[in-house]
């Protein structure tokens, strides 16, 4: 089918979506990826539902210009928001990340009393809610937002005394639901995921959506005959929204080696 | 003189302005205001130069077009790396927030040791060291950012273990340095002055540039001869670049009862 060899979109409000390209990077080594960090608007989960769709617009716009095949969503409070109008507004296949991470949820547990943590915007749209329910309806939903986890990651701040009292803090509210399986709602969150694991005990397991969402990428691509077929060595290109050297300096902490370009990208915005 | 009945223009990257906004009111009760908070957009003080300059022309530029006859720049970010650029580009009178908080620093100090905290693009900019030594060349500036402040005023998090570990460990370096006087070098961190005092000790005086700002804002128009007559009743109206309801949760938080109406901006971006 045409378009097989067109490189996958990817976006997210930051750099925080660098650990979903790393997932689909192991898992589909043979696609090249076009990324989209809107770092100049970041971040996208502390505003609204409709100031979060435009900007997401916006980014699809830009990949799509670019000539991508389809479009990953590896930013839950877009995903969570914005999911529904860009299917509507664009023709190409749309994955995002909480689909995928609910359905690792749903598998992992149990007891069927599943927890969820993620930006204001993720908790109060209630996205894995429903996606969860979809799945099974007898699962009990727990959320917790957690403001201030991205700022503690992009500080480096991911252990000591000042991250185990602020994980506490949020997280004491979801151990006392018993839940056995916790949704790492947002992309920034793996790296807090040692942190999580002290607080939360051995008997809890985080999901990261990024492992099952590039699962679901291989399967949609695979579903509409879009797969790369190898002959082409993958191409790597970064956008971002603000100036790139921020980027270099921390997207390694995401992604770890960095092999492609990072250039600026000029949204609408 | 024509103008002088016109609203006084102020932006902010978000709310935190509205610090500065209370002084305004109290300093200068006959004149009117018109505030724009890009809280679409917000942070400025994590991001670069070239995103903070664009992000506050367009600000100036939507205030203009509302007919103010000056421009506050309640934001340190955007005073540190775009009042220049700002001037250059606009013939109306622009005050931002740095000049003045300096001047009431070197004012306070008698040892001539100043500290300075903000977000990494303030203190990145240099621009309190060069503001205090165009005062004081022998004047001693140590600078801190404190990445964590804002989320944590954002979170209402401003005493308790967290808030007070976070304030010492950025603070530590300024307190071995024997400074007596320290400016809080963004627009949220009065709200943080409590938590700052208990760590700095009484011995230190802690400068808002609120007040200082409202003071000059006072001067240059009296200078111009455009000091409002206090025949029309003041008038205070309220944008922001994301929807309105959230500014209605926090508003009061830095303004007090909030006396006026509060509408959404569109700026280019």
């Amino acid at each position: 089918m045409s378009g097989a060899q067109q490189p996958i979109g990817v976006f997210d409000s930051g750099i925080g979506g660098l650990t979903v390209v790393k997932a689909l990077i192991t898992n589909l080594p043979q696609e090249s990826i076009i990324y989209c960090g809107d770092t100049a608007r970041v971040p996208y989960g502390t505003k609204s539902k409709s100031t979060i769709v435009r900007f997401s617009l916006e980014n699809v716009e830009f990949l799509l210009r670019l000539g991508v095949k389809c479009i990953v969503i590896a930013c839950n409070t877009s995903s969570s928001w914005a999911l529904p109008t860009l299917r509507k507004f664009f023709k190409v296949p749309i994955i995002g990340v909480i689909r995928p991470g609910a359905s690792a949820a749903v598998r992992l547990s149990k007891n069927k009393r599943i927890g969820v943590v993620g930006t204001r915007a993720t908790i109060n749209s209630k996205a894995y809610d429903a996606a969860i329910h979809r799945l099974d309806p007898a699962v009990k939903v727990f959320s917790q937002c957690c403001p201030l986890f991205v700022p503690l990651v992009e500080e480096g701040w991911t252990q000591g005394a000042i991250c185990r009292n602020v994980v506490e803090t949020y997280l004491r509210p979801l151990q006392k639901q018993r839940i056995d399986t916790l949704i790492l709602g947002c992309t920034h969150y793996p790296l807090l995921a040692q942190a999580i694991r002290q607080v939360m005990g051995a008997g809890v397991s985080l999901v990261d959506s990024g492992e099952q969402t590039a699962s679901d990428v291989r399967a949609v691509l695979a579903g509409n005959d879009m797969l790369a077929n190898g002959r082409l060595k993958p191409r790597y290109r970064f956008f971002v929204t603000d100036e790139p050297a921020h980027f270099h300096q921390v997207g390694h902490r995401f992604l770890g080696q960095l092999a492609g370009s990072v250039e600026r990208a000029h949204l609408q915005g």
